[in-house]
């Protein structure tokens, strides 16, 4: 089944709290997790909260990554968005989970652009 | 089931080419569906592809909007990604799917941080 992206949604529970609500730290992951799944990185953009939790996105030539934490519950949503085969989405999916120390985390891949043509 | 994210997923098919390649347009669309959603705008981050296509993001405060479009295909992928109450996503969506004149769409609607705790 052929479609134009690959839309990955990892779900990060048990996280440490205090990564959670680092900036800095949070959007080096980012970008390292795009450096090591080979993507082109555009443009970033990060938010801190207050009292607490980022928001942050690392636009690539290939799509995009985004997170948003709630260190309040240990939990961030964070997304890889892919077009083509050239990144390696499980890299940085691996990447995400460790920096994050996320004791509990769970993958969800998703076809986007699903159409009765010939794509990719 | 409360959870502390809704993330609403729109494919949009058979969409007006000349728009999906239109960046300005399509910047002015989502910043747009952020405003009558009724979403805080914090940044934005849009790209021109060549030959052609366009990555969008829209962050709020509430979390984000963004869009790959694909021309050559009259696709485009959006989502809409909110925390708590006070983003209506349907009035972005509509927007959406009107100004973009896909004639076939579809919603999906996955909640994210689904935790055993009590949250919004």
């Amino acid at each position: 089944m052929n479609a134009l992206g690959k839309h990955v949604l990892l779900e990060l529970k048990n996280c440490d709290p205090e990564r959670l609500n680092d900036l800095d730290y949070l959007k080096t992951t980012l970008m390292q997790a795009a450096s090591v799944a080979g993507a082109t990185v555009l443009n970033n953009s990060f938010h801190q909260f207050q009292p607490q939790g980022v928001s942050g996105v690392v636009v690539i030539a290939e799509s995009h990554l985004f997170i948003h934490t709630w260190p309040e519950y240990g939990y961030a949503a964070a997304d890889i968005f892919t077009c083509g085969d050239s990144v390696n989405w499980e890299k940085a999916s691996k990447m995400l989970v460790e920096r994050l120390g996320s004791g509990n985390h769970s993958v969800m891949e998703i076809k986007r652009g699903v159409l009765d043509i010939e794509s990719n």
